[in-house]
Parts: C-alpha cells; sequence; structure tokens
C-alpha cells in the first residue's frame, strides 16, 4: 500500500467504523444530543491522529481489528475539543470545516453536551469488554488518553491559550501551548497505537513520544501559516481569522520565513526520531510530511 | 459502626483522597484551570455519590481501598455535571452550595474547561496501574461509567431537561428525565461498588439497579420539594428558584402531598428491592433514607 491508498483506506474504515458505532450506541429514540454528536463528527475531517494510531500500530505489526477502537476515541476526543473550542465563550468561532460549527447548527447548551458525551464515548470504546487487546494494555492506553487531554494536557493548553491571547508571548511559551494543546493528542495517538502491541520496547515509546511532540508543533506552525495564506475555501474558516481575533501565531512571532523554517526543522527533529526506531516507518514518515509539509 | 459514623468517616475519607489525588495530579506550575477544578470539587458537597459506592462495596466486603478510586471517579464526574449545568447556556446558575457557581468566580471558559479535566480525571482515577482489582474489573467499571454518563446516560437526561423545560410534560416523560439526568450515576455508583467484588452475583446486580433506580427518583423529588419548602440558607441556593426559572417539578406536576407521597413510595420501592439482597445491607438502607426523607 502506497501512502496515499493507506490513508484513503484508513480514513473511510475509521469513518464507517465510527458510524457503526455511534448508531449502534445512541439511544433507541430520535435524540437531539446524539443528532449534534454526529453532526460533528461527520463533517469532512482528515481523520488525521487515526491515521497516527493505525500509523503507530501497524509499524509494531498490529492487527487493524484491534486498532479500530483506539482511532475512534481519539476522534471523538479530537471531535469534543473542537466543538468546545469553538464556542463563544472560548474562541467564538462559527465556521468550522466550511459548515456552521456545533453551537450554531444547534445551540450552546446541545455542543456543550454533545462534547462532554463524546468525551466519555472515547472512554466507553477503549473500554468494551470483546476487545482482543489484553486488559491491562486496555488499561494502559484508557490511563494514557485520560492524563493527555485533561489538566496536564489538552484541557491545560486550552486554558494556557485563552489566558495568554492578550498578553505578551515568548516562542517558547507558545512552544508550551502547542505542545498541550494540539501535541499532547497528536503523540498519544502514535503512542496508542504502539502500545497496542504489548512487547513493543520501551525505547520505542519514548522515540515515538519525539516524534510526536515534533509533529505535533510543526503541524500547529503549518496551521498558523495556513490561516495566512490559505483561501476560506481551503480552510474551511473564513482565511485571516487568527488576525482578526488577534490570536498570536508563529508567523506573528517570528515572521512567515522564520515560521516556515521552524514548521521544516519540525518535520526534520520528527524524521531525526523516527529514524531510531527499526521497522518500517514509511506510512509515519509520510503522515509526518503530509501534517507539516502539506499546503492546505 | 453506626450510620452517622459511616458517613462521616467515608466523607472525610474520600475528602481526603480527592484533595491528594488533585494535587498530585496537577500540573507543576500554579494553573487557573486546576484551581477552578479544586474550587468546584472541595465546596462541602455531601460526597452522597462516594458514599453510595462505599456503601455498595462494603456490603460485599470490599476493601475500602479498592473502593477509593471509584468513589473519587463518580465524585469527579458530579462536579463536573454541576459546572456544566450551571453555565448560562444551561441552567444559568450562579450560586451553587452557596458560593458562586465555577463561571461566576471564575469565567464560563474555565469553568467548561474545569468541568471537561474533572471527566477525564474520573477516567484516570479508575485506570491507575496500581489499583488492586483485576484489570478486567477495572475496565468493567470504566465502560458502565462512560456509558452511564453519555448519549443513553446523563448527558442525555440534561438535554432532555433543557428541551423539555418549556413543554408540556407528564409524569412518565419528568421520570425519564431524572431516571437519566440523576438516577443513572446514583445506579452506577452502586454497581461500581459491588462489581468491585469479582464474586458478586449478577441477580444482586439486577437488584442494584433497582435499588439505584428509585433512589434516583425519590433524591430528585425530594430535591423538588426541598426547592419549595427549604430555606435559601438550607439549600445553598435561591429558595424558590426552580419556580422562578419555571422548571417541571414534581410538585408542578403532581401538587406538594402528592409528591411527598412518592418520594416515600420510591423509598419503599428502594427498600423492597434491597430486601431481595442477602447481607448487611443496613448502610444503603440508612443511606435511602438520607437521600430521600431528608428535610435539607
Amino acid at each position: 500500500m502506497d501512502f496515499l491508498e493507506f490513508m484513503k483506506y484508513y480514513q473511510i474504515r475509521c469513518e464507517d467504523l465510527m458510524k457503526d458505532f455511534i448508531e449502534k450506541k445512541a439511544p433507541s429514540f430520535p435524540s437531539r444530543l446524539s443528532e449534534a454528536m454526529a453532526y460533528a463528527l461527520f463533517a469532512g475531517g482528515k481523520r488525521l491522529r487515526p491515521l497516527l494510531v493505525y500509523g503507530a500500530g501497524t509499524l509494531y505489526q498490529v492487527p487493524h481489528e484491534l486498532l479500530d477502537p483506539l482511532a475512534m476515541a481519539v476522534e471523538f476526543i479530537h471531535t469534543y475539543s473542537l466543538i468546545h473550542d469553538d464556542l463563544p465563550a472560548m474562541d467564538d468561532d462559527d465556521l468550522r470545516r466550511g459548515r456552521p460549527a456545533c453551537h450554531i447548527a444547534y445551540d450552546e447548551a446541545t455542543a456543550i453536551l454533545a462534547g462532554d458525551a463524546l468525551q466519555c464515548l472515547a472512554f466507553e470504546a477503549l473500554s468494551e469488554s470483546q476487545s482482543v487487546l489484553p486488559p491491562k494494555i486496555q488499561l494502559e492506553i484508557i490511563h494514557r488518553l485520560a492524563v493527555s487531554i485533561g489538566q496536564r494536557g489538552m484541557a491545560l493548553g486550552q486554558m494556557l491559550d485563552l489566558i495568554a491571547s492578550d498578553a505578551f508571548m515568548e516562542v517558547e511559551a507558545l512552544n508550551r501551548i502547542h505542545e498541550l494543546k494540539t501535541g499532547a493528542l497528536i503523540q498519544t495517538s502514535l503512542i496508542m497505537g504502539a502500545k497496542a502491541n504489548p512487547s513493543v520496547f520501551s525505547e520505542d515509546i519514548s522515540y515515538l513520544e519525539e516524534v510526536g511532540y515534533w509533529l505535533g508543533l510543526g503541524f500547529q506552525i503549518r496551521d498558523d501559516l495556513l490561516d495566512v495564506t490559505g483561501t476560506t475555501e481551503q480552510l474551511g474558516k473564513p482565511q485571516g481569522s487568527d488576525h482578526l481575533n488577534e490570536k498570536i501565531t508563529y508567523p506573528v512571532l517570528m515572521g512567515m520565513e522564520a515560521a516556515e523554517a521552524q514548521a521544516h526543522f519540525c518535520f526534520q527533529q520528527a524524521e531525526n526520531a523516527l529514524k531510531k526506531i527499526n521497522g518500517n516507518t514509511h506510512m509515519l514518515h509520510s503522515l509526518g510530511e503530509y501534517l507539516i509539509i502539506r499546503d492546505k
């Protein structure tokens, strides 16, 4: 399978799995809540985090059936975080992936609850008893995810981002925000995929932590750059919205050229870490390229 | 231990455990997010759900060390749900337990994130590797909790409650809301405590489901009654706020006297279910009394 086939195959696989899962787990009567969850979930996302799960898992020969719940879980978490980030009290974004944000299509209360319910849906997926993963591994994966999205991870990143928006900032502080807000879940997606093989080496886990760190940072820098250079259509949200919201971004802090160089530096660092791993890292390499060097 | 000693002992135990846990799990630097989580968590709650965990667990001779993470988890979840329920987009309550609600003491964004982070903190507590519970049981407990608070449980209950607030309603529909919004987590607290003994009979689990169902309903009816008869000081929120918010409550639907009778009926039903269980159900009996027959 080449990279484009890999991407396409797992995007569709994850999409189908989530559709089945959401339907199976919804209440038996029509529910505004489940509708809003599905609205946010099936909005044409690229499923990058599931791809990272599959990418890391296949590197360690994990059968993809074992990776499926993991892939769904990270996408449920990512979607919940987007719904809550878009809320008026947070980043106040009306558009997401070219469509009205969840709180616009529904309302704020429904959006808050849809995010809440997607969060626990992730833990539901990870704790299903029919999983063929050893229970101890399932628990490790659950623990890793719970830690990485909470008060020391993703939620903290969003908090720091909100506090920071109108203050003077240095690159280190911006790195710290994105390490938590974006990086933590990207790292965790890789680690979850790898841990699904119980005999993965602990050194490999720490290499993957490094890979994830640099991918997360590079991905965010690219995102900031695209907000300046992309079109509204490409972005699925108004071009220049970071600027409009007076968001502190890498281009703002260091200029376009230096930010572009920094993105490439991140990719290089991810590559270096990846090289320390024995095995076929081709898909992860291409995924990194896709995350950081992409132009839309 | 008599009931008051039991209650006092486990309230303090749970309080201390949560303080330790929150401190241990907070980031190493001062964080507005962790502060807001602690603010909401340590506001003098009665720790009823942890008491249900300990009550059901001790009925099945589970050592309380094994119940501690379970007790914390249900209180983290309960606190997260209160924070989100109080938000302006939801029930818009400024007071909680006699103090400014989390979004008033901090702000809406912080409150949303504090709730989010408390949710995953529950799953972090339940998946800790040092637990002496068998991993399979840990997973079962995680799964049960995840299911009961999501799109078929607590979150759905809150959604139905919000949609219903200005519509005509029958008692059955109100029961349904409270079965989900309040009852699901109360049932789950009992089930989690019992399941911590791997050899608990499946019949007992279904009796406890029944007990939890009636306790949840009776507890909610009592809550509605107290909103009419209690003082603002007793309630920790303005007396009559349900009426002010045009909330549909049991007293509104059936009158005070019938609602009072219904509360006692619920308690009796819980008692009947409890009697089917072999063992010392004294603490659960007293807890039920405390939940439903209390006067503040």
